[in-house]
């Protein structure tokens, strides 16, 4: 019998508000990403060394991820390992990860969440692979067809939840309904928001502008009693007006959407810096103002904004971005943390089945449109 | 017969490099985008007072504009107006515009370059009616199915091509390879590369990433032997990075990309000046970094980057954002007041023309890939 809650491993920390948490594991895919290896060991050991609930499940070559481990005993006792040589590679399509890829590292970290070893799981690998997998492995929530890639961005205000990011690249007017409700369970879970303001991403404003998709997932979410406050279409330019608190696009779309923002922001940043150097008044300028502008850098940084979360799931399954360094890492792996530890999946799914029980089914949405 | 060139109106300024210029004449359509009428006008005066080889044909209501003329004189001296009290309004569909808008102010403006009275027409109006009106009016090039949107970015280097930004909200692969051939013609009229580098907006940089139209389209450029450098996928977040000439994209996240852009650069900007005003010292930094602020904030500004030009149609054709102020919308103008001294109309189509009989004409295309 356990009578340590500790020594049981099940309850032994407690969170910032002083309530006993549940002991994690997260399952991380050392062999995701453009990285190496030992800057996906270093993130993982940098967030949970300092989190005495989080244990860690590094899925891959054991031959690299040993000698990490004897190189960093207290980190070592903090993790298992499930060894395979078997990785998923950036150009491998998804029906090849789902014939192929299952004993993969990436697919032997959904597993282990599949199988309860694990709360979570992290890759930074081929997101169309990790979409095939989590699927297969998981399967969606009753009434959602398809997961979607859903992450926070930074606005005027406070943050903003988009979705998808990439995940599905054609996707419906059922497909986009779905994600509005994922995306507004989520901004129920993550940003507090009982009712949160929802838009679809759009070419124009008025009702009749954008393709059939977008048009009739307008005009469905117009007419159905949602949990949400439907506000119309919106343009890329409002995304990060923060009055906004969930925008909704297909993955093509949403994903041009993101990689452009962070392009414009690494275009600005660099401009910046020329702005900066132009001459010895703007050289002392820059020494001046130099703590607010470290803030602004701070706050614009993909690297602090790395981390998407797959929507539609039975289970959690985080994706960093591929090319994200140890910083970037460490943040994917705390979302990870922060959503498994707000047991998000299973607050999307009693958000969803309240939904559906009060009102109307997801599935049953498109005849009301 | 008419013996001084001023007074035929048709050859009467010397342009920059000191050679004998075209008399222009600009159709301004003075009703369309959000703005007031007065706007527009200041805006067209701004441009063409200073410029002695440019007329203008203002297309909107007499009852408007005179009041503005007899405010005006030497402006009034320059201009013609073709009266109409019909507009096209945001919420037009293109369809409708086709059927009813002919004798609106955008439609008089279109009339005017297909009549030769004008060498460009202008118009801050509802991009789908402009494009339809347009295409309806002055038809496609040989071998052009669909006219796209197209305009210059500002990048880390000198400037991209981008299109389409938003007049075909549905592309097929035959269409992106078409507009591959516009840009790349545009690009070397108006950046003057010769062989224009060209990638496809995708959601990965990998063969096998995207959509079909957009799969199939890189499959058919790194086929066919084209007057341009294919250099093959690009995400959004390589796009100002200034190593491509032009980026190929559908319509809808075309849209989306350059408008997140604009999203972004607002946000920044405004962080920005929350930045400079953190504390004491960070307003003096402000203060000492001026100049080279002020650089950067003309150089992001999104006025001085208005303007996309119809490409692929006979005639000239430019697009203003419909909500931009004076300054954006005599942008817009010089633009136009620019591609029509270039001739880019004809230019482009010589260039379509000598690349059909040199190697394959862009219709036979498909079959190459």
């Amino acid at each position: 019998m356990c009578t340590s809650l500790r020594a049981c491993g099940r309850w032994s920390a407690f969170d910032e508000s002083g309530i006993l948490a549940k002991q994690l594991t997260i399952a991380v895919d050392v062999m995701g990403g453009d990285g190496e290896v030992e800057t996906v060991l270093l993130a993982t050991r940098r967030v949970i060394t300092g989190d005495p609930g989080v244990r860690a499940l590094l899925c891959g070559d054991r031959t690299l991820i040993d000698p990490f481990l004897e190189a960093h005993p207290e980190f070592a006792a903090k993790v298992d390992v499930l060894h395979t040589d078997q990785q998923v590679l950036a150009h491998d399509l998804p029906a090849q990860a789902v014939r192929r890829a299952r004993n993969s590292s990436m697919g032997l970290a959904i597993k282990a969440v599949k199988s309860g070893d694990a709360q979570v799981a992290v890759s930074a690998g081929n997101t169309g692979a990790l979409m095939a997998l989590s699927k297969v492995i998981l399967r969606t929530m009753p009434g959602i067809e398809r997961p979607a890639l859903g992450a926070l961005l930074p606005t005027k205000g406070s943050d903003s939840v988009m979705l998808d990011l990439g995940a599905n690249v054609e996707c419906d007017e059922d497909n986009l309904v779905q994600f509005a409700l994922m995306g507004a369970a989520y901004a129920r879970v993550v940003l507090g928001t009982d009712r949160p303001r929802v838009a679809l991403l759009n070419i124009g404003e008025e009702d009749m502008k954008g393709n059939e998709a977008v048009k009739n997932a307008g005009n469905i979410l117009r007419g159905a009693p949602l949990p949400l406050e439907f506000v119309g279409f919106t343009e890329g330019d409002r995304i990060f007006d923060g009055d906004l608190d969930v925008i909704v696009s297909g993955g093509f779309p949403g994903n041009v959407a993101i990689k452009t923002a962070e392009g414009m922001a690494k275009l600005i940043s660099e401009l910046l810096g020329d702005a900066f150097r132009t001459n010895m008044l703007s050289r002392i300028g820059y020494l001046f103002a130099r703590s607010g502008l470290k803030r602004l850098r701070k706050h614009m940084d993909p690297n602090n904004h790395n981390g998407g979360v797959f929507l539609g799931l039975n289970g959690l399954v985080v994706k960093s971005h591929g090319g994200a360094n140890e910083e970037g890492l460490a943040t994917a792996i705390r979302v990870a943390v922060e959503m498994a530890r707000k047991e998000l999946s299973k607050l999307i799914a009693e958000d969803l089945k309240n939904f559906e029980s009060d009102s109307i089914k997801p599935e049953e949405l498109a005849e009301v449109g």
